[in-house]
């Protein structure tokens, strides 16, 4: 592989720069997206198999990112397991009929991947053969709570107050609902390492809304069988934003890297993660619509608190829609050029 | 006082058992305040002393709690300061013309509060004299962070990007509006402890959302002020949902009480936190929507983690307007029942 940054970053290795992408790299601030998106529908963005592959690899032509991540959704799971998803523009994820109930879970199957979820190992096949080993290839899947609670609010949320009554009035159902997900997830995961890709991260979106305890035994329980499960076969990136109280624990799963976001010190999420992990982050998204010269300032700052050790340079959380190509080009340039930095250091 | 546990735990005294109220507590999970709401829109129960007065005491008879908190909103200040702020009943607060440019803020005055809240110390006067003694009452204003959040963005928002935007592209501008916030802010506050208000709380509900360094530089620099104003007057509380990584400089403040919510443990809240401050919280809100047993022992749980000493039991946000009115006394009453515990201990 041409730029195996990204890997050897999460192998440990000492390199000359981090590795920097976004998360949403490929998305809504590029207009090259924008324009397939006037195109054609979100789902069938997601399912053809070309545009999958074509919005991959837009941010590593047009921002020079180092790593591509699959363009796709984290609902496609909920969908393949037998619930009905919509995704509306600027509305976000629908789903008519969420799961309340003990005979609601009777709609809910654990899937064959490979008969429900072929476009996706298509489309990556499809990436690795155009990205021609310039760069790996990011897999993805939401974390069961972050998926259970899509299925049981059926929208998004603030507080995704349903999905927890579920989980805090029935427990063993939701014990249930996640182990289904978690199922899925594991055999999901492992068919997109055999079809290509490099690494996987897990996205617990909505960790961060319980409390140590809950996260223990909702999320982290679950995403803990998943690491297990992949993790001798590619590294496995954990991403549970607003976690930070869970950093060691998540840290002990086995995971190579753990995502963090911009509410945490450099010296914080070293000292609660330890010292055998990468992580990965953590510029504020919002800090993109800031001058040039402002972000060039704090991306080396925060390269600076970080090191190029055990660290990939990446957002805080997803890339806004707002944020112009050049704001996001100057994010990407700066970590490139601390290799100059790091080479001056004694 | 009839009732003085809140004020008392405030200064550290040891005490029997931890006070307990609730944040929203009068609101919408209360069929008693539903009613008022159908008849009179949102300003209109805040402007009229009568009704804000019976909606301020109405958990103090339904539910027991041992403080009645102003019912009012944290948006009266952008309107005193001269912007239209509209409350669209389930959609939220909208600003119609929010403040974007150096001309926009030709729009903002510092009022004279007693010109343009006179109507909140008259319901203060009048619900102190109702309340007779029986508990405290607490007012309260937004941090001036959160404040310029709606006057920016002009509406709710997950991540408040455009307020950050101009905080990070027009930083001169930001500190300007901030400061006329932070003076409007410190005189609303001393006007409301001298029509009556015992203790004041400080609302920093988007506190979190910011990073440490942008936490000091934009909201807890104006926090600062207002704790330093108003804490020889009355004991102060802050409350910066999600800040976390800034309980120690928050309680270096001189504020009396801290919030946290519940994505924190007792033991970390206090190490962070250090000995010479009262916590106050941290129920996950959504926990009230589980069984009463769940909530009675979570309940225990909680106090037993914090103790009786420097604490006073509160939800970590808001209540939910979903809660059923038993479950939010159920929390109540455990909390109350515990001075037979803290009685037993050796």
């Amino acid at each position: 592989m041409k730029n195996d940054l990204l890997l050897r970053a999460l192998k440990g290795e000492t390199i000359a720069r981090p590795p920097v992408w976004m998360m949403r790299q490929a998305g809504r601030y590029l207009p090259e997206y924008r324009v397939l998106r006037e195109k054609y529908g979100f789902f069938e963005r997601c399912q053809t198999p070309e545009l999958a592959c074509e919005i991959t690899l837009q941010p590593i032509d047009i921002v020079g990112v180092d790593a591509a991540i699959l363009f796709s959704d984290i609902l496609v799971v909920p969908q393949a397991m037998g619930l009905e998803v919509q995704l509306v523009e600027s509305k976000g994820p629908w789903l008519p009929d969420p799961i309340k109930t003990e005979s609601d879970l009777k709609r809910v199957r654990i899937p064959d991947v490979n008969e429900t979820l072929q476009y996706v190992f298509d489309a990556i096949r499809l990436i690795k053969k155009e990205l021609n080993s310039r760069a790996p290839l990011i897999g993805f899947a939401g974390a069961p709570w972050t998926i259970l609670c899509y299925m049981v609010q059926g929208k998004g949320s603030k507080t995704f107050d349903e999905a927890k009554a579920f989980c805090y009035t029935q427990p063993e159902l939701a014990a249930r609902l996640l182990q289904m997900i978690t199922d899925t997830t594991i055999a999901y995961l492992k068919e997109q390492v055999r079809a290509g890709a490099d690494t996987v991260q897990v996205f617990d979106s909505w960790g961060g809304l319980l409390g140590p305890d809950d996260f223990e035994n909702i999320s982290l329980k679950y995403i803990r069988q998943i690491v297990q499960a992949l993790k001798d076969e590619v590294p496995v990136i954990v991403f549970a934003k607003g976690a930070w109280h869970s950093l060691k624990p998540m840290a002990d799963t086995g995971a190579a890297g753990l995502g963090i976001d911009w509410c945490i010190t450099a010296g914080n999420a070293r000292k609660f993660a330890g010292d055998n992990i990468t992580l990965q982050g953590n510029f504020d998204p919002a800090k993109l619509l800031s001058p040039i010269p402002v972000i060039q300032q704090e991306v080396r700052s925060m390269i600076k608190a970080f090191g190029n050790k055990r660290y990939i340079a990446n957002l805080g959380h997803g890339i806004l829609p707002n944020v112009p190509v050049d704001h996001a080009r100057a994010f990407v340039d700066t970590v490139k050029e601390s290799e100059v930095h790091f080479a001056a250091m004694p």
